[in-house]
């Protein structure tokens, strides 16, 4: 069933240990949405600038990415810079040009108010809650928030998750939001601000999946290289939410299956390790969904016990 | 059956966020036999001086572990003084005193020899070979190292090692031994040294087990308080090795069931969970056979999908 994606649809310069590359197709919503475009259909809402190339487009439409909702007005597309440290483990961000992406007002065209499922990428709360405000008949809400808004716009944000079904974040963010160390104290707390379902992503370390009582835990894959660490959570959040609109899993009192939701963790952990594989977007030019398939199993055949 | 441990009994200082013990039971030999004491009968090597108390000696007699080799010596038994961060992940060393301890030459005891398991500590790495020497018959043989056995005596290391079923170390120990950061490389690398099964412990991230061609994930136990992390590697050990022990595992031509392994691993990531739960060894004073099932089963339950 359809899913809308909302974010940034950006250039960025990456350098990591393995290679540099002065400018590529990046951005969250580009991430997400080419990553859950392998398991439903998928309509983008962005900006971008005239600068934006068509072979960009073309790699987007290629993956039967519904484009109406990507907005092009004059100027530059969103532009971001950094460099990882010698074991990926960080990074520096190097520049941050917001371009077009400063005046970006998300408005969805009428074909994409009625989509069951809709994943907000990181972009300012408010805007967050504008796009909510626009849909009609949603299965499943919730999406990915960051450090500047948790602590520059918190009470916004605070009325912005309420209306959320789950939130994806990564667990120094987990922190920050809930002023609680202990991950398993900070889902608790978060567990209380709206989202039934929170997903703390670890890097490399995996994932956990927190509902109220529950938690699942996946571990990180053990890849033997890992060429670009940029976009792996926005893959793992496509994958999430790809995979539960795929099969149509629908949050009705809070409830959702959470069989469903333990292997949309894993198909969320597998997109996410894939895209580590290569600079960029690039793994996502060629993969199957045998290859996907193949490493689902494969994480079953190593955390099995 | 019969497993034979062999490494330091000592006195601990121990300062965490949640306290301060100036001086109670520690050491990896400790640590270990408790932990395996839940699973099969554990005999101790291990060297203390004359002012080793009575009732830390009943303490390790009341989980039935055989002290004939407790070799007791004039002078002051090992201290080791340290402090923890405030997110204990990181610690600082204040003291260590080897005292008796730097006088270690484990003999074991004639009824020691025909044990057909044996878990070496953290010592010199000839004086892990002198110990495997002297016995009969082994089923399973392995044990831990450090960062300074492999800087400093690596050609000793790697002689000893040669002869070990299994290899139960750290990442960044990993990572030292095989001059390999990634750890899938690491792991291929270290068992081309001897040991057919590696465990590579990553504390709060869990553990992975590596064979040739294989490898299996474990999360790490998501604790709401962690009051005391020390000795929780050697716990994790205790386990693992105590499981095996337990069932009778054996290796032969390096073959060894696959899916037991997979179980002890968890089985020690249990109890180096229970082992932070409280200071020092206290939570061994207290844990029944019915809890560590109760937490083995909430593994299962928290990774399954």
């Amino acid at each position: 069933m359809s899913l809308v994606v909302v974010g940034s649809v950006a250039y960025d310069g990456v350098e990591t240990p393995h290679g540099k590359v002065d400018r590529m197709l990046g951005g969250a919503a580009t991430y997400i949405a080419l990553a859950a475009s392998y398991f439903t259909p998928v309509k983008i809402v962005a900006v971008v600038g005239d600068d934006f190339a068509q072979e960009d487009v073309d790699l987007l439409s290629s993956r039967n990415i519904d484009l109406a909702g990507l907005e092009r007005v004059p100027g530059k597309t969103f532009f971001w810079a950094g460099v990882y440290s010698a074991d990926m483990n960080d990074r520096t961000t190097l520049r941050t040009d917001l371009n077009v992406f400063a005046g970006f007002n998300p408005k969805l065209p009428e074909s994409y108010r009625s989509a069951p499922y809709l994943l907000l990428g990181n972009i300012q709360p408010a805007l967050q809650q504008s796009v909510l405000a626009q849909m009609n008949g949603l299965k499943l809400a919730g999406g990915d928030t960051m450090n500047y808004w948790i602590n520059d716009y918190r009470g916004e944000l605070l009325e912005t998750l309420r209306g959320w079904d789950f939130l994806l974040i990564n667990d120094s963010e987990a922190r920050l939001l809930s002023a609680e160390h202990n991950l398993r104290r900070a889902a608790a707390k978060i567990l209380e601000m709206g989202p039934h379902t929170l997903v703390i992503k670890r890097g490399e370390h995996g994932a956990v999946l927190f509902r109220r009582g529950a938690h699942f835990m996946a571990p990180g894959y053990l890849l033997e290289d890992v060429f670009d660490p940029t976009g792996a959570g926005d893959s793992f959040a496509g994958g999430f939410i790809g995979y539960l609109a795929g099969n149509g899993v629908q949050a009705s009192n809070a409830n959702v299956d959470f069989a469903e939701l333990r292997r949309a963790v894993i198909y969320g952990s597998v997109m996410g390790s894939f895209c580590c594989e290569s600079f960029g977007v690039d793994r996502f030019r060629n993969i199957t969904r045998h290859e996907i398939e193949a490493r689902y199993q494969e994480f079953h055949s190593c955390t099995a016990f």
